[in-house]
């Protein structure tokens, strides 16, 4: 029930970065129970390939937490993390990522591709939950695409 | 001579991560012959872990570009690149990258583990030029952690 609560509100952000022409992800950062962080998607609006919703969140979660360790957290994000994302998780010591739906292209998680090599490297791998609330989170990104194929 | 050059405003870079109690490490981006984006590591002064100097250097540039692309764009950068970083430069499209010291720990070029899953997802990997300033950067990062370890 937590971690409906939690995508619920990623999923507000996602509306968020729809509602202004962006792709709709949405992220926030979990702590003992309380959010901390929040983003959403804003690469066009900033003009920034850098400005994914995790890594807004996590910018906004450490200063809210005055430390960039994150490594009592959770993040919460509609849309499996790329690879620079997932870079981000790693840096930031972040433990747990729970996400929704899962991204077939670009997506770094799902495929277990990149584990091995990051366990060796930084010692550990996040424990990951996915497929809460992925019918929604899919359907806002595909009805997105099809807004934007219109226009 | 023209890498040179940059990789030298790359390191005046570090020299200001090193001067501010941070891990030594700068980066340029370059288009046309010009530098639109610098930036040095800024981890403990903004308590996030994303600040890394690419980071902010591809922010910087994206801003001035006015285009989160920048597929026409070189990075400098002190240090090989980890994977947050690489995952930035292929977000953002970044064609060239050229990295002074390797990263036997956390670099996510040197290594290739990443490449032919990346090329996959993405279509295309930078060029890659190494070991351009290698020693004076490797020493003013060891210089730095010696320097740390005393205190």
């Amino acid at each position: 029930m937590e971690h409906l609560r939690f995508m619920q509100s990623a999923y507000q952000e996602a509306i968020k970065a729809f509602d202004e022409g962006e792709v709709p992800v949405g992220a926030v950062i979990v702590k003992n129970g309380s959010i901390i962080g929040k983003g959403y998607n804003r690469i066009e609006k900033l003009s920034d390939a850098t400005a994914h919703a995790e890594i807004i969140a996590i910018s906004a979660a450490s200063s809210r937490n005055n430390s960039w360790r994150l490594d009592d957290c959770t993040l919460y994000v509609t849309l499996e993390p790329c690879l620079m994302c997932l870079g981000a998780i790693m840096q930031s010591r972040v433990n747990c990522v729970v996400y929704a739906a899962t991204d077939k292209k670009l997506g770094a998680i799902d495929s277990h591709y990149y584990q091995q090599q990051i366990e060796h490297s930084f010692g550990y791998f996040p424990e990951i939950i996915s497929g809460i609330m992925a019918p929604e989170c899919s359907h806002l990104l595909s009805t997105f695409f099809r807004k934007i194929r219109n226009i």
